[in-house]
């Protein structure tokens, strides 16, 4: 053992004490007649300290040439600090050292290993093993390991199985593109990587095992959008002989558990909210309901507005910014500019000031007297102070562009606080979504969501109407866990897949097992799964996943610091039957 | 919620309760005037009665028709029952059923869903979903999740963080071969599936987490031989700033933890043996000592034995088989034609039976006497009752074979009882190990094991006689675990490069990351990773590790369940800038 106690440990106590220590020079100052070296390790830091009376001229000269990040071995005895520093846990104490062994030097780092560091996020990559060293990226991986771990300790008590599925599976054209692998011995033949284990938890399900759960590795071969990974991770569940409300209760109360036992903080009976409603009230299938702001749709009071672009839209729908009247016409023009940009994709906006003094002033004076301006500040209930912020436009299009202004609205007030938590259910989600491109159906979860009693026979003549027993889990508006609950006959999965735009023989080829295990017996059931990055970034306060995974891929997918992937052998290739394809060139 | 109990819940304390099951038809017996079902689920069974007088006849009817392994739901009361069944925990009720409600029907299972089933392997595995139903496959997988759920429990409350590793990383020529993925954004260029997260739990070290462990699928795309699956499952840990003892403590100590938990056996410390000794004691380097049968290399007493065959050998060695010497000639050559088959490969086999009258008798009467016989059996510490079985030729290969031949002897003898468990360390591995085929040295362990202190040197005059700080931990005979010290600087690590063939460029392009990481002051570390499949087999008492895995691959590496791998789309090739290689047909 390299070791007697780490850096975190040595309190008062231990004054007199003879230790050995083992860790990284954090930083090292020199006074000339006395030196003090911070050592760190993953449990803190411990000053050591030599001077020109107590220590050997040799060893002072040792300590004097040790620089950053070198790893150093030292024996020494525990002493009282003369100036104890109140920061840090081990701030009463210091070891005076008597040897000193140096198990490795260090390059100079390319940044700083400190908290705030000078490198970019290009040189943390590249160099992931520095930045790790670093307390916040540290932290993070610690804190994931305990919300994991919180996450196993409760579904186990609870009963859930966790059942490891494989990896090496059959790849199908439904939902993202996979990942393929080729397999050297069954020639022309592909695996491919699980973009979730959702076949095999429902088969484990028809098998009998009741409760499952997983932590597992999925992917997706998608072009990455910012902070998106090519594998990720999901707490994957799946429950038999239950109904929505059953899987509602059960991860409910893992989510109540985990901000329990990991945040300290109790919270009520989660809140639940249709998808329609959702979209109605927030614009948005996973609001963030930490703030207000809800939506006003507007009608005209005398069946018109008297305003072309008002009149014209297909929904007219405003939110009301609190204690926002005071905004400058440089700050509305901005937030003008906000909405039109590309990204999101609005025309215009239209403003009204609901002044402290009780009037009301607006973009649209030319349109709206005072009356009328009052009687859109009635419709959206605003009072004296606020700002409201209106959309026109195509249903769907205008409120995703107000949902991203409401959004950026509670921003800029500092409404999104990361240490506030809001859970929500939505429920009851469309079964299928159209797609505008193609003018086709798929499906808004996955083709072995069940739809709600009843609605099969709706599918023929209102597809886009049926309802399904699906649901997210939002939290802090973010989609942290989804699900539904699974069709379990072949003969609903069949009408399902036909819709979905499968041949039969499409159908059998991907999924014939499945449609097969259906046959002999296969038990209601229902799942969800949670994205752990996700999760664990909201928990921790933080909005970027890549800061909690150990070694994350670029947005071009890549691993910088181990430059991968990377071509391979001919030899390799050869082996695998497979050559470039230079047409694609 | 389908239920109010599960079928495994209901005791007498529950008679006169109104309840509600749901389960699969394990059996039913139909007597005509009542009819018994017994309803199973994950639980237990629970026995459901219907019968002419108190049930109505449509029910009684309904339940007649209820095929093996429907999924029904049923409301009914709890009764006594009028014969118990002592052999379920269920045994002393039955429940008088009011209702049934069929969830589901099943056509005839391929295979009978009892612990002794009629289904063969192949049928077993296509319909692996109806196995796991079975209780022996349903309780091998919940076994599982208990021993993976006590590793974490362990492992986390000493300190260690379970840090996720990736899974699309890099592929190296070191080792099996790997399965490797196309990157569809990185035209041609390939991800690997790791074989292990070594290189990446090395830079956690380097990053100062300390203590690290992770249990994680690896991938290796070998020839698969028999109970060899394509992806398997690891234990995977490491620790910086430990020597070896520091590893060996805390990874028996896990083991211990985990006898003790799962299986209520408390065992002291474990013996440690260097590999030098384990081959001469068991010629093996995974020695099952749950018995004895250890090997006495023989001596000629007077410079000779007089028979050629020995007397031209390296090695003459044999094992003493307590309570043999009764064996007939016809089980004696039995024997020998079993390690003459080639997967054993002896050209023959010497006996000697010490009978138990004290005499002695042999299959090499013409070349030892008497007193030559005592001789060999004093040498070997034969008693009276012992039949000697020796093999002789060059040292490697006998000593392998009569490895072989004392396990053949101890499964003859059930002695390789499963009830018992003898783990052991075996320490000091060679750090090389000579390939005979390409006579280049390739490492034991692995490229990143560190020489025993002060052998480096003699890398460049005898690299077959360096040990390393390497270690296997070995249960009954198989290898759970194996681990090492680890190299942590780069002139180390580039020296171990340049021995096992790689040229400088070549090491740097594959591990240029990890020696480049060496020089920010990696510090002292090393590791071990368990083989989980392996272990929870042990544990369970069981061979074949396909038992413990939910959804298992076969010989050809095929999931013929859902029959992966499978021809992907041309379109998906060609995405992937790939084409079929013709030249390979």
């Amino acid at each position: 053992m390299y070791r007697s106690h780490s850096c975190g440990e040595l309190r008062e106590e231990h004054v007199g004490k003879a230790v050995t220590l083992a860790g990284w020079v954090q930083k090292s100052r020199d006074k000339g007649f006395v030196v003090w070296i911070d050592l760190r390790d993953r449990y803190g830091i411990t000053q050591l300290v030599f001077d020109a009376e107590r220590t050997a001229p040799e060893l002072l000269e040792k300590a004097r040439n040790l620089g950053r990040e070198f790893v150093i071995q030292v024996k020494g005895q525990v002493i009282e600090r003369a100036s104890k520093n109140p920061n840090i846990p081990t701030g009463n104490i210091e070891v005076l050292v008597e040897s000193i062994q140096l198990l490795n030097p260090s390059l100079t780092p390319p940044f700083t290993i400190e908290n705030d560091t000078d490198g970019g996020e290009d040189l943390r990559m590249k160099f992931r093993y520095l930045d790790i060293r670093r307390n916040p990226v540290k932290e993070n991986l610690i804190f994931r390991s305990k919300v994991a771990m919180a996450v196993r300790t409760y579904l186990s008590a609870a009963g859930f199985i966790e059942v490891e599925t494989p990896y090496l599976i059959k790849s199908t054209p439904e939902g993202a593109r996979d990942f393929v692998v080729p397999s050297r011995m069954n020639k022309g033949q592909f695996y491919a990587l699980p973009q979730s284990p959702q076949t095999f938890k429902q088969l484990l399900m028809v098998g009998g095992l009741d409760k499952y759960f997983q932590i597992v590795k999925c992917f997706r071969d998608e072009d990455l959008r910012a902070d998106r990974q090519p594998e990720f991770t999901q707490i994957d569940c799946e429950m038999a002989f239950v109904e929505q409300e059953d899987i509602l209760n059960v991860f409910e109360g893992l989510t109540k558990h985990l901000l329990q036992e990991i945040k300290g903080i109790s919270i009520g009976d989660f809140p639940r909210m249709t998808y329609d409603e959702a979209m109605q009230r927030y614009g948005n299938d996973k609001p963030d309901i930490r703030f207000g702001m809800e939506f006003c749709p507007l009608t005209p009071t005398g069946g018109t507005f008297g305003f072309n672009i008002f009149d014209s839209a297909e929904l007219v729908v405003g939110i009301s910014v609190p204690g926002c009247a005071h905004y400058t016409r440089k700050k509305i023009d901005a937030l003008i500019d906000w909405v039109r940009r590309p990204q999101i994709g609005a025309k215009g906006m239209v403003w009204v000031k609901y002044n402290e003094d009780g009037s009301l002033s607006s973009s649209v004076n030319k349109f709206f007297d005072e009356a009328g301006l009052k009687a859109i500040a009635k419709q959206m209930e605003a009072n004296p102070g606020d700002l409201m912020l209106i959309l026109a436009g195509e249903t769907h299009k205008t409120r995703t562009q107000l949902s991203a202004l409401r959004m950026e609205m509670a921003q800029q007030l500092g409404l999104r606080d990361p240490k506030v938590f809001a859970p929500l259910w939505v429920v009851d989600f469309p079964l299928l979504e159209l797609d505008e491109e193609t003018g086709h159906y798929h499906a808004m979860h996955h083709p072995f969501t069940s739809p709600k009693p009843g609605q099969l026979a709706l599918l023929d003549t209102d597809p886009g109407a049926v309802r399904a027993n699906a649901y997210d889990l939002v939290l802090n508006g973010n989609e942290i866990g989804g699900g539904s609950i699974r069709i379990h006959d072949k003969q609903t999965q069949s009408v399902m897949f036909k819709h979905l735009g499968f041949t039969p023989e499409e159908a059998k080829a991907q999924f014939g097992f499945l449609m097969e295990a259906f046959q002999y017996g296969a038990p209601p059931h229902g799942g969800i799964a949670f994205g752990l990055d996700r999760l664990v970034a909201i928990l921790g306060g933080q909005e970027t996943i890549r800061d909690f995974i150990a070694f994350p891929k670029n947005n071009s997918g890549r691993d910088v610091m181990i430059d991968a992937p990377a071509p391979i052998d001919d030899e390799q290739l050869k082996e695998l039957h497979l050559k470039w394809d230079r047409s694609t060139e």
